[in-house]
């Protein structure tokens, strides 16, 4: 019961913090680290004075974390978060979310996605959830497939192929809502969706709007059947900053990171980049190299970081490195000549395809002497791929 | 006068040699290692036997380089010879060739192209060279095109751009002489071609014969303008034995291998994995993942040896990865916010395209300190992003 009230507690603090502070915003994460959500908002709205060893341990854990970079002190952060101060209403904040069928939930509850963790300090401080309330999936099972919003027919066929048989399969397709390649994933996600949660749209935005305003049909759906996720608290518009931001939420909840289509300069690239620097898989889905759509794919696959994707089975392999993932179907295509010695070959190469040749006229072909001949129509022949015929010797269909 | 006398001593050997053994007979090429090439003619053809010494020295050698898989003793090299001994007449080889305007190139003369001496072991007894003499070009402006006989006509249009492109700059194109991909290669390098040697056809049978004939103008072309080569004497047909070894000498030959169009299973990705061996740089052009002749191009990024290239730049980077190739056109594509700030990245955001706007305004939007939004639009400023306008703040064109 005292625990539960704790995290009511921390949970309008948290809620009010991410309407004061710019997501990782890195003075007030390492604020919210060090003295707690609730000593965090006392401090940041200015009924609490900080003391000087708190602003040193800031500095600490900032150089630490390599964020030191922004870091002006203290004061200036709360310069920075004052303007925002009249505007603080966590608890109407969860009434909202309430009305529109939604929560928040902070780091601790059993709904957190615990992959975010490997945020370390740039973890979210809360998400701001539009949707039913069921787990989300673990780690393994999301899958991000994200790109360009202006995708050619080609993207969208992919994509669609990619998050339908993705879904079928068990997993969830996160990816940022957004016109083209996120709504072909969304939407072909929802269409295969076999996971209780088949599709995640983590927003830029507040999730109260369903933003853009083209997609609110598909979003609705989204926030039925999925989740529509947002560290920004409702009415927040979606910046370009914010986008930015919202990437690395998308990177670090899925496993993978599929970029299907991008221009040479994209968002898409900068979640990709995300995922790679959390340790993350990065796939990139080749194309035509007249497509200034695949530039940035292909970006990807040159500079080393993505391994290039062309279907299902390659995306779910690299989900699970471990083998657990979909069998290689092709295996399979592999000719039974694959086992032969180069003399074998030599040999198989000698023998007419219609006709039917003698040793002797093979020794000389193939340039091999002529029990080297016999022998080696021995095993051809056990493959299948020499057949005696009225004393002479022709090709086997193997 | 004395040397030149041995050299064509030694030609003339190697030339019935290559008679003799199918390219890359391990035990043959051992046996003219050690004992010199006019000595193992004398040995192969049974003129002169072989002390125990030598065949202890072969088995050694092959062991040493990895070999000794299918050798079986001198006496079973001897017989696979023997067939083919009452073919040899070098003579009469080296006048057809003076005859087709060419000549038998041996490793020691002025024109064996250096880059060869990489195959170790498997460097090739001798070339049979079908075109004007002149120098061969070196290893760092040779580059290998490769890929399908069935050339889709993206294949034929990418390998056309790259190989007419990277002629112009002076770049000889090595390919196969094959139906689609290499006789697209070839023809664009004839188009292009500001070397003296545009291009090289290798092929896998002998050079007195143009093969396939469809392709007879375009190789009788190529021959005329670059050189048409191989290492089986005229006369041989080009078996599938010897086309994988063909592949060996393209991939030796060139800095840089493309496999411009290949399906999953393929020739072009045997000559791919040749250069590997060699070390030598391999790029892939990907293509769509619904066309199955792009398939292999796709294998090869996917298993991380090929480097995805998309242009002819792309292409000649990878001949000369100290920076000498051609210059990264794309770096000046980089906008002018890329330098930015997170702050100043929110603050931009936060400025009106139209309307201007007050820093009171502006600071509660962005979250930001009055004084941070003043010195950001200062620096937003001096890049002509943010202009004041009437009192007020809006957006720059950068």
């Amino acid at each position: 019961m005292e625990k539960t009230r704790d995290m009511e507690t921390e949970r309008l603090a948290r809620a009010a913090l991410s309407r004061l502070m710019e997501p990782q915003d890195a003075a007030g994460l390492a604020l919210v680290q060090l003295a707690g959500a609730t000593e965090a908002l006392r401090i940041a709205t200015g009924r609490v004075a900080a003391g000087p060893d708190l602003e040193r341990d800031i500095t600490a854990l900032l150089a630490d974390s390599g964020s030191a970079g922004s870091w002006a002190g203290l004061a200036a952060a709360l310069r920075r978060w004052q303007p925002r101060i009249p505007d603080l209403a966590p608890e109407r904040d969860l009434a909202t979310m309430a009305r529109l069928g939604g929560r928040v939930i902070i780091p601790g509850d059993e709904l957190w996605p615990a992959q975010l963790a490997d945020l370390g300090i740039q973890e979210p401080i809360c998400l701001w959830w539009r949707g039913q309330e069921q787990p989300l999936p673990a780690l393994e099972k999301s899958i991000a497939l994200v790109g360009s919003r202006d995708s050619t027919s080609y993207g969208a066929a992919v994509t669609g192929d990619l998050a339908y048989s993705l879904a079928q399969r068990g997993y969830t397709i996160v990816s940022g809502g957004a016109y083209g390649i996120d709504a072909h994933a969304h939407r072909a996600a929802l269409a295969g969706g076999s996971a209780a949660v088949p599709t995640i749209a983590v927003m830029a935005g507040g999730v109260d709007r369903f933003y853009p305003s083209g997609n609110e049909d598909l979003l609705r759906a989204v926030a039925n059947q999925g989740a529509v996720l947002a560290e920004v608290p409702p009415g927040s518009a979606p910046t370009r900053y914010r986008f930015l931001q919202r990437n690395r939420l998308i990177a670090a909840l899925s496993a993978v990171t599929v970029v299907v289509e991008a221009r040479w300069r994209s968002g898409a690239l900068n979640t990709a980049h995300h995922a790679e620097t959390l340790g993350r898989a990065v796939g990139a889905v080749p194309g035509s190299v007249h497509s200034a759509n695949s530039a940035g794919c292909h970006r990807l696959l040159r500079d080393g970081g993505a391994v290039c994707v062309t279907d299902a089975a390659e995306v779910a392999e690299l989900a699970s490195p471990s083998g657990t993932g979909l069998p290689e179907q092709r295996a399979s295509e592999a000719a039974v000549q694959d086992g032969l010695t180069l003399e074998d070959l030599i040999l198989l190469d000698a023998l007419p395809l219609r006709s039917t040749t003698s040793v002797e006229k093979l020794s000389v072909v193939a340039g091999l002497g002529q029990d080297s001949v016999r022998a080696g129509l021995g095993r051809l022949g056990l493959l299948g791929l020499a057949v005696a015929e009225r004393g002479g010797w022709k090709r086997g269909k193997g």
